[in-house]
């Protein structure tokens, strides 16, 4: 079995760990919070002294960290110190020039490397159903496919070093346009009058249905039990969405792309951030745009 | 069984009417294009010599016209020789505003009145799929339900006076938001190098899902078979829907609702309406907009 070293035990990374260590996969990791380290001890973690004791002798080092800067630190402390052929894992969520910089480290020191942002959120990552959209190479998809299959229910190479991110950055970017767009319905619906579960009962069923209304209906008491069932708590944070948001704003400036509409829900989200109110789940954009 | 009369024998109300000849009723109708009345005629379509003639002894009317003038148009022309008790039923797009007007208009003569218009396009009127929006009394749906069943597969009653016509421009106005923002996610996709079957794969199976990637997937080869595939013949055109769009946008402005979203699609197709492009499918908006 491969030896592998976790870097990000907080939310997302603790759960992913749990499921590789009842999977009986040895794991060393760390975490700058002792505490999150400390919690998973009893579950039969190793604990790293620090970051260069979790690239010793080491197959598989897999990071889930906030954002790529961290991400590149990471990789930069322990870089020289692992042996060709490890492969380095970043589930963490970045934007795409960052994880290409990350993967032309790790070709230049012989090491194989991942992009392998995931979808399905501290849920999916407790319940080993993640999604994984993976960028990088076949050789490496293939070492990894294993540990994809204990922590998610799905796994796609997407294409080469950063089409991981790219993906992720698309589906989010449509989220938040398909969630901005399901709140002015109901807005402009409520306005008119309408009885919110009557339209839900006409857009969840027709051509305007998608995810964010069918699974995830912004209005409390309408559709399927949700955040806004439950004061908008995440979920899914509106500053998270912001984040993703400013990675795809980064892609469509990088690439002279014309995406007005992914544009203007980074603004419409950062503004929920600036107004304190990034806490709150995602959909509580429709309340907020009311 | 109710006497009918059908006003407007178009590409939409020619298949409606066959529907319901074909289900025993009897049927006068009237359009301003003597052509298609006769094509009606070998199926068992009465022909009205004039609009008046059409009123005479009759118990429902249905209007499947282009817009809400033509349609008050025809009920101002009619009115007068309509027995107390019948039915008005448009089935039209037309703006929450006009439809009000004409159901004021029927209730000051003692007739009954529903708004309805339609989704599912020809291929739901020609095959009796169709899905009825539906605003008016419960006395008046109730009397129209058995036609509704026969036309189509679904109505719901959406509440009083104009919610048909709301609900459907809420639908739309949704549409329209998604179909652009899944444009813009191939769109950045393509110009980060993202295969767009990979990119699909993740977008129509994650929260980014929705009915105008699963179901009608814009890009040529991907997903089911969709207006892509056939260079963009329609389908539901671009023209119509920046009349839809157009509707919405006027509930927008009566009722001061904040959706930037909304109002930039009706803008967005209306460039495309401008420039030529209008009679493509609209889902064509992503090649336009790329």
């Amino acid at each position: 079995m491969k030896k592998i070293g976790f870097v990000g035990l907080g939310n997302m990374g603790a759960r992913m760990v749990t499921n590789l260590l009842n999977a009986n996969y040895g794991v060393i990791g760390y975490d700058i919070n002792e505490e999150f380290v400390k919690q998973l001890l009893p579950k039969g973690l190793k604990k790293a002294s620090d970051l260069n004791d979790i690239s010793k002798d080491i197959d598989i080092i897999i990071t889930m960290l906030p954002n790529g800067e961290i991400v590149e630190q990471v990789l930069d402390t322990i870089i020289d110190s692992l042996k060709p052929g490890t492969l380095i894992t970043d589930c963490s969520t970045i934007d795409v020039d960052k994880a290409k910089i990350l993967h032309q480290k790790c070709e230049d020191r012989k090491l194989l490397c991942l992009d392998a942002p995931v979808s399905g959120g501290v849920g999916g990552a407790e319940n080993g159903t993640l999604t994984f959209m993976v960028g990088g190479t076949e050789d490496a998809y293939e070492m990894m496919l294993p540990l994809f299959e204990i922590m998610g229910k799905k796994s796609l190479l997407c294409g080469s070093c950063g089409t991981g991110q790219a993906t992720k950055a698309c589906n989010n970017m449509l989220l938040a346009t398909t969630m901005i767009g399901v709140g002015e319905a109901f807005n402009l619906g409520k306005n008119l009058g309408l009885d919110p579960q009557k339209l839900f009962e006409i857009l969840s069923t027709s051509t305007g249905s998608c995810w964010a209304i069918n699974n995830y209906c912004p209005i409390k008491g309408v559709g399927p039990e949700s955040p806004a069932d439950n004061n908008f708590e995440p979920g899914f944070s509106a500053s998270l969405m912001f984040k993703d948001l400013s990675i795809a704003l980064k892609a469509i400036q990088s690439t002279n792309t014309s995406a007005p509409f992914g544009t203007k829900a980074q603004e419409n989200f950062g503004n929920m951030v600036n107004q304190k109110k990034g806490d709150l789940d995602f959909s509580a954009i429709t309340k907020f745009n009311e």
